[in-house]
């Protein structure tokens, strides 16, 4: 397929992917793919990814049941990140947990919640103008 | 710092940091961390990177302005991979694009966004039910 040669994959083949729930936009959980899991998961319409540890393709829920329907693509700016949206028929995480980033190293104490909505109604206003 | 040492960097001293918009929940960009570089993001609540092609610090928005105020840190499930919230300054990207993000693979057509929406809603409610 033409549009992954336009990926820069690393020294070991592999790319890595962003998990993010289309609905909720939350980040589900980071994996790598090689060429071939890529275009695995093209093809099936859910994620497949590459084992480090284990060195062999895996597909996401093919033992827990919770695969990750496949909604949209991005690729960066430079070629090397992937940025994939799913709908999750599960939690994706193997702790049970929905997300694999449940544990915080840091939160500001000093939210700014109310000036972030006024923020990002501003940007879809600004949109909307467009 | 404690809770770094939790984290697993690679064999380049790097962990992968996803950036994303504390209220769009939308993905900006992804760059990489030394530990030299989180600390520095901890302590300046601005986000720093390691630049692998310059192989030296950078502290994102010192060339553009648009920096990147940190709200939250975590870590994921085997503690290889940052999610980094942040109120972005101005656009992510180089080029000049709110995110990295902006080149498309794949899109399904047969969009579901009302069964999506439902799903959400009902995830919702059954969290506030807890």
């Amino acid at each position: 397929m033409e549009i992954i040669d336009k990926l820069s994959f690393d020294e070991k083949g592999l790319i890595p992917a962003i998990i993010q729930d289309t609905a909720s936009k939350e980040v589900l959980m980071m994996a790598y793919m090689n060429r071939e899991a890529l275009e695995k998961t093209l093809k099936t319409k859910r994620t497949w990814f590459y084992s480090r540890s284990r060195q062999k393709l895996w597909n996401k829920g093919e033992t827990s049941g919770n695969y990750q329907t496949v909604k949209k693509i991005f690729y960066d700016c430079d070629g090397d990140t992937l940025l994939i949206e799913v709908i999750p028929a599960g939690n994706a995480c193997h702790t049970g947990k929905r997300t694999c980033f449940f544990q915080e190293i840091f939160k500001d104490k000093d939210t700014e919640e109310k000036k972030e909505i006024i923020r990002l109604l501003d940007q879809r206003i600004r949109e909307r103008k467009k």
